[in-house]
């Protein structure tokens, strides 16, 4: 009989959730808004509660599922299946997810966090296209990543192996949320690259519509500085070249470092597409040896927002 | 029964051979010089006869034996047990040394890259205790790693993994053999460390016996420019900070990516010691993000010279 897997994708403000098939596909999605009133203590029950829901209504029995998957924000203790420190779920206290949601299903669950997940939806049914060792990056509001090696996610001593937003690339560079200095985070998500262009706003004099929108107050945001850009504006280009430079840095040493298949880049910055994929290359190239050079390739996601129930569904066929 | 490894560390002065129980405790040690002659053709048959004329001499049958793993330069093919490309041993055509080393031992064998099963010696029985994520970085003539995670050496898609001498630590720096610029290697193995302290007495014009012998046109070593830093000499003081700057940048990327337990560092140039480790500790603080910061330490090697054959005969215990 076939069976199938459950894939949940918990954000802060909605759950996605899917029914894959064991070998990937998607058979159903839907998705909940996040209640996160109560410090938080609604979402748990609400995803139980949308599973079960679903279930029925597709006629569907627990005795079909290998398991359900999850990926979540927070710091994940796999073996005890608790989350801990989802800010921007209310999450501040250590919650049982993994006890609750199997005893409200009656099907196996097992979780990792988000940018993990979406690593592994990425490496399985996308750009990644199933490869041993692929690293994925992505670039939103802050820089996640995922790295797959030999066939398995790492997870490192505490969990924060893949946090490639927090690679250093400039040393006494702009001051990151986590209290260090020159993190990639700062210059290469959507927010470090508003602040990359509104400092070099400030010392540019030629003709740009990015300075006049800039220097006027308006709200700049990644992807005005990447369609102004595209079309030509001269101080959009030289924010994006400095951008690319160091994503180029940071992704170069990634791949000098564990030599991967590819690095799949996703996330909202990474809707800029072959444009930014062809800048960020050029450096990539140049902070890469030979043989990684040779071997290791950069490309763009192509799951979108499926990346992680379709990532968190493969976590539940270790339950096979 | 007690069942007992072979480990060889090939190198292109000296084979060193151990013979260890399966617990990793070193029980014969040996070496042979390393007959480069003929290319590289006498180095397999004297492998064999090295180690089947010391089982003959202890009274050991090739049945106590789980198996022969071995570290060598050049590329390794894993599945096909060749090497390829190791031009300190004359090797520049594929050899096939697993078939030849198990047709002439009559004992199973497999073998990886040097640095990487150095950094399995250390992990086994050194400085990584045993660890399920460590990071081991040889300092020597060049730099060389072997990555630790999930309990697996990683290897990447072309067997690169763990180049962490060529993680770029100084963009358009020094020139690299490799092709590419700024190197971790061009400023922190033994003659990374000797071209940043001659470039830094160009520059230097206070008192300074270092200056003085430079500009002599003496010979400088790494060993010459740590001890008179120790000594208190003010160039070399500023050298070591230097060298110490560019291991905690590398290292502390290294460890923002994969969050290790620990990375040990090895080689010729660890030989000076908490005095190194201490000063690259200073910066591996400043570029490490708090999770890894707190998880994540620096150690020195322990096993010296052994590491090699250690971590060589801990690849055959996947026979077991």
């Amino acid at each position: 009989m076939d069976r199938k897997l459950v894939g949940v994708d918990l954000g802060g403000t909605t759950i996605k959730f899917a029914i894959l098939t064991d070998s990937g596909d998607v058979q159903q999605k839907w998705s909940v808004e996040t209640n996160i009133l109560d410090e938080g203590s609604h979402i748990v029950p609400d995803i139980i509660e949308s599973i079960n829901h679903h279930l029925s209504l597709y006629n569907m029995d627990k005795s079909q599922f290998i398991g359900i998957g999850m990926g979540t924000p927070g710091t994940v203790d796999r073996d005890a299946g608790t989350v801990v420190g989802a800010y921007n779920l209310n999450w501040k206290t250590t919650q049982h997810v993994r006890d609750e949601v199997e005893a409200g299903t009656g099907i196996k669950f097992t979780m990792d966090n988000d940018a993990n997940v979406a690593g592994l939806g990425e490496r399985w049914k996308g750009a990644g296209e199933n490869g041993q060792d692929v690293s994925f990056v992505t670039l939103g509001t802050g820089i996640g990543g995922g790295l797959i090696a030999g066939g398995e996610l790492l997870h490192g001593t505490a969990g924060a192996a893949g946090e490639i937003g927090h690679v250093t690339v400039e040393p006494n560079g702009y001051l990151c949320t986590c209290g260090k200095r020159g993190c990639l985070e700062q210059y290469a998500s959507a927010t470090g690259v508003v602040h990359v262009a509104r400092d070099m706003a400030e010392e540019f004099s030629g003709d740009s519509e990015l300075k006049r929108q800039t220097d006027d107050g308006q709200d700049i945001t990644s992807k005005l500085v990447f369609d102004l850009a595209k079309g030509g504006d001269a101080l959009a280009i030289r924010v994006v070249d400095k951008v690319s430079y160091y994503l180029g840095l940071a992704l170069g040493n990634l791949a000098n470092t564990l030599n991967p298949e590819s690095i799949v880049i996703g996330g909202g910055v990474s809707a800029a597409g072959d444009f930014l994929l062809n800048q960020v290359n050029h450096y990539f190239q140049e902070f890469t040896f030979t043989t990684v050079r040779n071997s290791t390739s950069l490309k763009l996601a192509r799951l979108g927002n499926d990346a992680g129930v379709i990532g968190a569904a493969s976590l539940a066929l270790s339950f096979e």
